[in-house]
């Protein structure tokens, strides 16, 4: 499906950057969840623009306003409608964008498949603003599976070429806890403010940079997923790839697991008291599309804002000729720092789906 | 679903490596598809075992029996059943797996999610070897996407440290159609050389190596595929995480791309005559989630085989004590030249998937 | 999936009768399409409470607020989201119906299935005014349908023991077209006033009545469908018994075709012209799952409304006692007639479904 | 999907009439169910041709072959797949059926939809042959809900005119256990009889007839099922309509509920004890799309078997004229016998599937 994605945890998504708002409706959610709206709107904070100079200017309060589902704050069953009204929308012309293609954006594809009928002001459904909803829906799920034990948190593990460290196999609650401290966490501060110079860096050269997101999520029972087409990965990926601007998803080591011999990648087993453990987590948790019970790890990467203002070539596919764009408006020189609690909200959209269904 | 894919071409799968055989059957084929069975049995050999030191000395022709939805090799549009006997099982003493967890494997997650009644012998249903079918099916739809113009080919673009080339973005029908006269393609046929010298190497140590594969398909024309849920990244990679041992997905420059600064990244477009091109291809053809008519570009990477004969440390489930394990038997020092026709496969089932949908 | 339908128009609803309000998305539309809001207001006042005698009193516009994927009427090709806010909801004391479980309503099962959760107050996310998004999203998949020829229509068949006659073998456009005048259709207009006094009795009495529908769809080519899980009498099934109270869903003669012989129930076929047509239209129109080209007749059977004032007997699930109840409140005698554009709604959806996936 | 149905037990068809086989494969099946092969067997027989005068003479065992997730007659969790084997197909001419269509039969549409590249022989994969896997399924999820509680009965209700007794408000497993006792169950024994000589009688007219089929689900536990998109009826009925010649599905009373007022439809509550009871069961243990304990009742109409050997008027679509056509070959006079137990396998598949989601 395109606009709905699960299939115990029913997600809907709708809106336009510029429109009349953006929204969610979530569907077949437990009822008698009790939510927490400060938890919620602290994860909304994560993701709001406006609220530095990595990002952009634009001032959204990313107000939820719920329609359905829940009375008092508890869910009641059925599908919850969350609403987000747009505030700080720009009416500016975007006439220009009609014809001219930006480079590294949707744009020329939106064109040729909505036959240029879609609507493009702020970037209109296709904007990373999209995420919002999203972010509640997942904070939801977070909720629900703390219920369960399961802890999920995130780091900036990468901007352009700073790099974080990675989490180890013995990642804990505390850790994570202690991480998410942080606005834009990483596991090492002092990182971060390398990070924001290299944004602080392209912006002043009205350029943009890229990053990468690692995320664990623990306390997952072994024996969550399915061998092949329900794999923990192939579940998880095709959440993490719906997010705008994310071009690789890695679970584990990732690719790096390629430089490996055989008896260097493998997880070797012990017992810990009762408890089933590996000694090194070279497979992110997953082994046959399966959890083992340790963390499960993952990282994606996120390719730098298409929106610069530097001068680009493009074509006009209205007069059909070659030419140049500027590209006017309000960018995030960075939009890594704020993804990172949109990759912890899809984690938790796509383990609550399957833990549903088993 | 756990067994089943698609929303077009619908392929569930079913069979265990020890069993009597392996089997797919793939739904909702048009009718009236002649099927070229030579070019379905070369495809199936450049997956069989047995042909190499590179691979299992295990003896399969992997020969397709039609059971349903073909007469005189033409697709009736009924759900079309392929099913691959198993010949060469040897009926050994698996009792030892019932308990001792091979590390990297899917023993442990398997053995606490079916409570020990899986079968275990070669692997069972998580065996490598049910992407026998998968070849079989994608064989089917390589066929039928060709006749739409689309063409799709993959090379061993690493193994451990051996580096072939990348695609370019002027990669080409004519290049393709060379690369793949190779059985175990790459661009830069020496390469393979030294690839072969790592796998022989891991091969006399009883070790093992992975590796990754890049894959293009050619000629899928502008505006195929949705933002967010149903992107070609979602959908493709949801299929790509099937294949067992892949560990990473990524789309055009991938991980790389969060080097870049945007204005590196942003793939610049221009007309070529009538048709619109980019100057580079770092977005791997898909923008938005929709393609932009470039050459679509993705890549796995693959785990070094888990299945060593070295000794290793693990866990015996039964006495739930900690234990050494030596695993006997036939195994592939490095299955990635043999996964290159899977990696297309998938690519193909995805790809013909979405454009019947549209 | 539960709160959402649809393989290629995704349909998702949300809303409670006496919450904010209700709404559906529908995704995956074509872009481009323009809408007709007066047709579609048309279609809503058909199913509008209020009116008359034979409906409850509540007064409700249904005026359609539509927040995202339509500019100036024209479908952008983006999720659309269509809200239509309550107005006449009364804020009485809803706390009985947490305990007294009223008769051949949802009450009880809801009360176990979301634990007492669940939002009570008119029927929370069971009213039938759930229906009123659907008759837009229906009314919207009817453009689209007469844009390619197809043509939609219901009429009352019966009210109790009060018949209209039967759609014949040679039902037009015309005849449909002529039909849809008047608010509340049937072929014979003299049984409608005969019908009118049954609900009349009924209401007078306190009581209610149901009756039956039926619906014809007009000029679906030849060849729709599949045999077995997704025939058309699946699709369209799983649609109509989502209508509240719909207890049947019979195609062509339904049930009376079990009197008839083998001989007598075959329909024959013959040219007209170059056009294929049958004598008889016993199997409404669907062979094997699959259209005949012939009108597409299928009717649903629409229970009484089971809210009535009379006394009934009944269970306090909170003292665990047996009791009685007097539901108080506004209430339809008959929801026939209002359903009947719901019953084309969502066959307009099925067939829209079916048709874009071929 | 077309050729697989189930969000949970996930249930794929393909085969043909007269082809090598037919078969199906069930995914998602829990591990470390035993199978009661016999019973399995026994169910075969009830659905088997040649047995008597009422069936078509075709001689097929209908052996169930297990391919795959099955050892030791336990179920190891991965894929099962079941073929059955084709023995008594004639190898007679068909191609007369590739020009005169048969009317009542999937001919004609088949003929459009797959452009004359079907399998006509015998009926090819839309032939009644296909139930027989799903019967396997079908007793295989009996097993399951056996467990669990649920026990699932079907009788013929009619047969063209003569009317068995319907189930009441106090059916029992006894009851139903000793109804099943007969190969063909009736609740009475003496209106079998009569049926049989109905169906002679049209037997010895070249005739056919058909008729009703009631199935009762007891002990399916309140709270099961949704509102809208995914209630019980629209779960079920989407099964009910794959079986070929089902041409009405209705739960509790049906059609005739509409004959009711509503103080008579309205099932009332009270406490049996601790347990919810309803005096009478008019709903057919279903409101609201959701079950209320009660047992779960539905009826479904089959029409007359389309195959007669009387003269028909038809066309011929090669020469586009019309014609006369006798269909030469073995036919059931009547398949309602045969199909009570597939009826039943629908009902467990459908319950089974919703009831492992919640």
């Amino acid at each position: 499906m395109s606009s709905t994605w699960g299939t115990n945890i029913e997600i809907t998504i709708f809106g336009e950057s510029h429109g009349q708002g953006i929204g969610i409706v979530i569907g077949n959610l437990p009822a008698g969840v009790e939510l927490d709206m400060e938890d919620i709107q602290k994860n909304m904070k994560r993701r709001a623009p406006g609220q530095n100079k990595m990002s952009t200017p634009r001032q959204e309060k990313d107000e939820v306003h719920i329609m359905s589902g829940v009375i008092d704050n508890v869910t009641t069953g059925a599908p919850l409608c969350a609403i987000i009204y747009n505030s700080d929308q720009h009416s500016k012309d975007y006439s220009l964008l009609k014809e001219c293609m930006r480079p590294g954006h949707s744009d020329y594809p939106a064109y040729i498949k909505y036959k240029g009928f879609h609507d493009v002001r702020g970037g209109g459904h296709f904007s990373g603003r999209l995420t919002a909803p999203l972010v509640f829906a997942g904070s939801v799920a977070k909720q629900i599976l703390r219920q369960k034990g399961v802890v999920i948190g995130a780091h900036i593990q990468s901007i352009k070429d700073v790099y974080d460290e990675s989490f180890d196999v013995n990642i804990t609650e505390q850790k994570i806890a202690q991480m998410l401290q942080q606005q834009y966490p990483t596991l090492n501060q002092e990182m971060f403010k390398q990070m924001q110079e290299v944004i602080e860096e392209a912006r002043m050269h009205q350029d943009s940079v890229g990053g990468t997101i690692e995320c664990a999520i623990l306390n997952v029972p072994a024996g969550l997923g399915h061998p092949f087409f329900d794999s923990i990965e192939s579940h998880l990926s095709s959440l993490l790839f719906s997010i705008p601007a994310v071009k690789s998803v890695s679970f584990g080591l990732g690719e790096k697991i390629t430089h490996l011999y055989g008896h260097e990648a493998n997880d070797s087993y012990y017992y810990d008291g009762d408890v089933v453990r590996t000694r090194t987590n070279n497979n992110g948790g997953i082994l046959g599309g399966i959890s083992n019970g340790m963390p499960i790890v993952f990282r994606v990467g996120i390719k730098p804002t298409p929106s610069i203002s530097q001068l680009q070539q493009t074509i006009n596919v209205k007069t059909k000729e070659n030419t140049e764009l500027e590209i006017k408006g309000r960018h995030d020189p960075c939009i890594v720092p704020r993804a990172v609690v949109v990759v912890e909200s899809m984690a938790a959209l796509g383990i609550l789906d399957m833990m549903n269904k088993e």
